[in-house]
């Protein structure tokens, strides 16, 4: 079978952009839609100040913790899932050996291929479990820096997004002038931000950039109307 | 091949339970941390219950819509790798062929086999597309109403999980008050809430329930910590 030189590019953002997103999304929203939920109800800009860092000081920790422990979940879960496929290969074989036909022949395969295939795979152990791993759970063996380097890439994700909306409240005279000038600048970010993950993760930048700021306007609309009802 | 009856149990936590963990889990310990560190630099209960549900209501919105939105990403994404593998099954049918035959060369099938197998798959173009999505580029249909039940299941999961914390800061006198009750109620959510979610992803539920008061608590703290220091 002659083979062509072909090289594929299908777009997987990589794990860093992903984490990047993670955080960076939610840390430009979240702080900035407190922070008018508060300029609804106080007009001092210390109290919002000092929320809107307490906001990031937790969001950061959860969300980059909450990241650390699931992404070594996913190595639990791999490594556990992993050491029963071994089990079986070995005390149910010939059930494992089924679970490959039966895939097999879901694509068409004649019986006596389905057959060399499986005596193929099965021929060898360690290959064996990987093919179940792969194609029988969908299971990709997890990269064992990934749980910390996650873990920090959100939380720092996090902290810079929040850093964002918080910034005009620092320089502002009453929290009204704050939460203005709040606005442009996190709508400004969401923005750009919107535009550059929809660039790395779908084909229309520009309808993520609106969808991104639409968010956070939304979400700093029902925070400051909640807050504008009970403050 | 004899087939012995053999049913597998691998645990796959349904997409419905990781919604309700990813929005409790933040809903739980992000308003409870905010409400603490609000606490080290106010008295009154007013202004935490205010910025509480401002963020309960801010954070619900980010996390619903964001989820709806990375769900309906996924499903674009699918899409348009399909339409990919669609045209180059057409365009340069050789190479995709090859890059079935050199998958399976990995698992150690013989040429001849290798030759079966990639014209029983490439006698149906759908069959052919579908092996290329699931096993050369691991995606998975996606189902087209999780994009807004995955919205509106993290959404209210977060909402129901900050009330927890923000709930004993009605009722008390002062914000130090407040603070005691809330710690204690939320810390008790959140053992109880991670026994559950250890039991259904990982096989020790107990260190579960630790980590996720863990970082309910580490979060707190730093919030706390900031707030005290500028507040």
């Amino acid at each position: 079978m002659p083979t062509a030189p072909h090289v594929e590019k299908h777009f997987t953002a990589s794990a860093v952009v992903r984490d990047i997103v993670i955080g960076m999304a939610d840390g430009l929203t979240v702080p900035f839609a407190l922070a008018a939920g508060l300029s609804g109800a106080v007009d001092g800009t210390a109290i919002i100040v000092t929320a809107g860092l307490a906001e990031v000081a937790a969001g950061s920790i959860a969300m980059g913790l909450g990241g650390y422990l699931a992404a070594r979940t996913d190595a639990e879960h791999y490594a556990a899932e992993k050491t029963r496929e071994e089990r079986e290969t070995v005390e149910v074989p010939e059930a494992e050996a089924a679970e490959v036909a039966h895939l097999f022949r879901g694509y068409g395969l004649p019986e006596a291929t389905v057959e060399a295939v499986v005596a193929a795979i099965r021929a060898d152990r360690g290959r064996w479990v990987d093919f179940m791993m792969r194609f029988e759970l969908g299971l990709e063996a997890p990269d064992p820096a990934r749980a910390r380097n996650s873990a920090l890439t959100i939380a720092l994700s996090y902290v810079v997004g929040g850093l964002v909306p918080l910034a005009p409240y620092l320089f502002a005279a009453t929290a009204r002038e704050g939460l203005a000038w709040s606005a442009g600048v996190t709508l400004a970010a969401l923005l750009a931000f919107g535009y550059v993950k929809g660039r790395f993760t779908t084909a229309r930048p520009l309808r993520s950039a609106w969808q991104t700021a639409g968010i956070g306007a939304l979400a700093a609309a029902a925070a400051f109307g909640i807050a504008k009802a009970i403050g």
